[in-house]
C-alpha cells in the first residue's frame, strides 16, 4: 500500500516535526514535505511556535508554483478551522496539491476527519495512517491533552543501583553527575510544567527553572528568547509554602496549590507571577486528578520532580504515564532514602507493568525510559 | 614492538584459553598458539581441565615436527616444574621452538620468570608482556589466590529498579526472569563455591547447585559430565543449619561455617558429603577474612549469593570484588526488603567506589558487572 518514496518522505515529516519539540506548546508539532511528480523534494517546514504559521505553510510557501500536481506528507490532519491562521486544509486546496498523505487524524474526536473531507470535497486524493504509531509518538503530551483531557506525565526520578535517593542524613550533592543533570534541564525545557511536593520544597529550596547555560547541546538549537520556562507547580495541601522560597523569587510563572485557601497576607506578599489555586483534596491531600484536569486546560505534557511521597503518589492512582529513571553506578545502603513510596502490595502481580522503551548512557549514569501500565 | 601477527596469535591463544573456564580449576586457563616462519597457525591448544596436558602440550602434539623453528605464544609463562607433567618450558625446548612470546609471567612470585630463564638459558627468544591485561582477565581468580592468597569474590545481586529484593511480606517468586535466573546458574557453574548466609538457608531452603538442564546455551559447549559443582558455603556463626535442609540433602560437597562447634549429634547425621568448619568471629558472626583465607586454599573464585545482611558486610568489609547486578524493570516500592546493609555513611565521599564494567540485557532484565574500589 504505501510506497518508499511515501515512507521515506513521511519519515522526514516527523523528523522535521520534531524539531519544535522546545517551542510549539500547546500546539502539537507538525511537519510537512511537498514532493513533485518526480518524487522530488519541493518544500517542507515545520511548525515551530504556536501563534506562527503551520507546518504546510511553510511548506507551500517554499514550494510556490511547484506544488500544483504535488503530493504532500503531512503527520497531522491539515486543520479545518479558522483559527490564528486560516484552515490548512483550504491553502492545500488553493495550492493546487493533487495528493495529500497523512500520518494520523486530529486527535480530537469532534473536528477528526473533517480536514480530510475538505481535501476529499475539493477533489484531491487523500491517504492516511501512513507511520501513525511514530507520528503518535511525537505528540503524547498533545494526544493527552485531547484525548484523555489531561497532560501527559512523566516522573523523573534520580537513585542508586540500590534504589536510594540520598544517605540517611539526607546527603544528596550529587547522586548522578553533570551530563544526567544536563540531561534534566532539557527535560524540564521539554515540559509544559515541573511539579513538585511541599516537602522538597522545604528541604531543598529548589529553583526549579530551566538554566539556559545549563542546556548543553540544546544551546546550538534553541536560542536564549526561544526557550519557554516550563510552569513550576508546587503540591502544598496544607499551605506550608514559605514565602522566601527561592522558586519564588525567580521570574517565571509558579502556580501553588492547596486545599484551603491561603492566608490574604500571604497572597498579598506574593509576587505577581505567581498564582495559588484550591482544589478538592482527597484525605486533605491535593486530588491529583483534579490537579491533571485542571492543568490539561493549559498543558500537554508534565514532569512530576518530586520526592518517594508525591512520586509514588502519581503511580499509585495511575496517573504516571512514564518513569524517567537516571541510575548511578553507585551503592548507598539501605539505610538510605527511598525512591517510590507505593501501595502495600501483597503479591508481585498487584506491582505496576513496567515497559522498557529506551535506555542509554548519559555520562557515568544510566538513563532508562519506561511506561507505566496499569 | 608486538607485529599484528603477534597481535592477532595471542588474541587467538586468549580465546582459546577461555574455553576452559568451566572446567580447569584449581589451575589457570592457559591458550597456546604456534606458527611457522610464514606466519601459518600450526598448532594450537588449551588447558582443558586439571590433571590434563597443559595448553602447550595440545598445541607442540598437533605442531609434530613444524614446531621446529617456530614461535609460540602463550598466555602464561610457562611452567618450570616437575608436577603432574614434566615442566612445559622444558617441553619447548625440546620440540625445537625459537621464539616464545608469553602474555604475563607467573603470578606466583616465588616462581615467576624461572620458565621464561629456563627458556632463554636454552638460547629460545623469549618476549613478554603481549596483551597482559587481557591475559590477566582470563584468571581473576586463579590471581587473586596466587597474589593475594584469597578467592576473587564475586557478588551476586537480583533486584527492582528502586532496590528491592521482594515484597514487604517477603514474596519475590519472581522479580527476574526466567533468562536470568538461567544466567546465575552459569555464573555458579563458573566458581569455585557458592557462598550464603544462615537466613537465607532458614527463609528460601534453597538447593545452591548447579542444574545442568538449566544452563540454556551452555549445555552445547559444556557436557553433563564436565560440569563441576560448587562447594556450597552456608555462614552459620550459632549453628542453626537445619539437618533437613534441602542443600544438605543434595550430593556435592558443602561447607557450614561456623563459630562455634556444631553439637556432636549434628555432625553424626550429617551426610558425608557435609563438611563442617569452626573459623574465628568478629562480634560473634564468621570472620569474613578469615573464611577467604580458608577458601583460597581451594578456590579461585567465590560467588556470594546472600541476603542484604552477608551481602553487605562483604562490601563494609572491602571483601567484595565484583558486583554482578540482574535488574528487573519492575518497581516494588519504599516497603520492600532493601539490597544491601551497608554502614551508617554520612557523605557521599564514603560509598564505595563502583565502575561498570560490563551491561547487557539478559531476557527482561539488565545484567551489570560493576567492580568495586575501596
Ligand atoms: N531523587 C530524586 O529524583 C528527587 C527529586 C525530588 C526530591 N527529592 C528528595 O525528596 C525529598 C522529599 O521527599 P518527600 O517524599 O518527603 O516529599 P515530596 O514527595 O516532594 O512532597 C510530598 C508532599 O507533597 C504534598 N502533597 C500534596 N498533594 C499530595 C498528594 N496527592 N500525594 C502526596 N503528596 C502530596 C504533601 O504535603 P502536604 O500534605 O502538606 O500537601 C506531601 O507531604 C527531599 O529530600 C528531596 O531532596 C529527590
Ligand atoms: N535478591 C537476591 O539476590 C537474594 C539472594 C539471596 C537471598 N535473598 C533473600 O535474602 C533474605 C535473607 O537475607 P538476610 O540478609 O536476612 O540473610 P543473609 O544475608 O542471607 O544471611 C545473614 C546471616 O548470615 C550469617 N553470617 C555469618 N557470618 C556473617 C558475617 N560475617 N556477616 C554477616 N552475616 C553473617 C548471620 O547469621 P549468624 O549470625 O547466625 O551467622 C546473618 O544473620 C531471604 O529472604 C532471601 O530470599 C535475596
Amino acid at each position: 500500500m504505501w510506497s518508499t518514496t511515501d515512507i521515506a518522505m513521511m519519515s522526514r515529516a516527523i523528523m522535521l516535526a520534531r524539531r519544535g519539540r522546545y517551542t510549539t506548546r500547546p500546539n502539537p508539532n507538525v511537519g510537512c514535505v511537498i514532493i513533485d511528480s518526480h518524487g522530488a523534494i519541493v518544500g517542507e517546514g515545520w511548525h515551530q511556535r504556536a501563534g506562527g504559521p503551520h507546518a504546510e505553510v511553510h511548506a507551500w510557501r517554499m514550494a510556490g508554483d511547484k506544488a500544483r500536481g504535488a503530493t504532500a506528507y503531512v503527520t497531522l490532519e491539515p486543520c479545518s478551522h479558522y483559527g490564528r491562521t486560516p484552515p490548512c486544509a483550504k491553502g492545500l486546496i488553493e495550492h493546487g496539491l493533487q495528493r495529500v498523505v497523512i500520518a494520523m487524524t486530529d486527535p480530537n474526536p469532534q473536528v477528526a476527519g473533517r480536514g480530510i473531507f475538505m481535501l476529499q470535497d475539493a477533489g484531491i486524493e487523500v491517504v492516511s495512517g501512513l507511520m501513525a504509531d511514530e507520528a503518535r509518538q511525537l505528540n503524547p503530551g498533545f494526544l493527552s491533552r485531547m484525548e484523555r483531557g489531561r497532560p501527559y506525565v512523566t516522573l523523573k526520578l534520580a537513585a542508586s543501583l540500590d534504589g536510594k535517593t540520598a544517605l540517611a542524613n539526607g546527603e544528596s550533592k550529587w547522586i548522578t553527575g553533570p551530563a544526567a543533570r544536563q540531561d534534566v534541564q532539557r527535560l524540564r525545557a521539554l515540559n509544559c510544567a515541573v511539579i513538585t511536593g511541599i516537602e522538597t520544597v522545604l528541604a531543598d529550596d529548589p529553583s526549579m527553572n530551566v538554566r539556559y547555560q545549563e542546556l548543553g547541546y540544546l544551546q546550538q538549537q534553541l536560542g536564549e528568547d526561544e526557550l519557554i520556562q516550563p510552569l513550576r507547580v508546587v503540591l502544598d495541601s496544607a499551605c506550608r509554602m514559605p514565602l522566601n522560597a527561592r522558586l519564588l523569587q525567580l521570574s517565571g510563572a509558579v502556580l501553588l496549590v492547596s486545599c484551603q485557601p491561603y492566608p490574604a497576607e500571604f497572597c498579598e506578599a506574593l509576587p505577581a507571577h505567581v498564582q495559588c489555586v484550591q482544589l478538592p483534596g482527597i484525605d486533605g491531600r491535593v486530588d491529583l486528578a483534579a490537579l491533571l484536569q485542571y492543568l490539561g486546560k493549559s498543558c500537554n505534557s508534565v514532569l512530576v520532580e518530586a520526592g518517594a511521597t508525591l512520586s509514588g503518589a502519581f503511580v499509585s492512582c495511575g496517573l504516571a504515564d512514564q518513569l524517567i529513571l537516571y541510575q548511578a553506578p553507585k551503592i548507598l545502603g539501605a539505610a538510605g532514602r527511598n525512591l517510590l513510596q507505593l501501595p502495600p502490595y501483597q503479591q508481585l502481580s498487584q506491582i505496576p507493568a513496567l515497559q522498557l522503551i529506551e535506555q542509554r548512557k548519559v555520562g557515568v549514569d544510566n538513563r532508562l525510559t519506561l511506561k507505566i501500565g496499569y
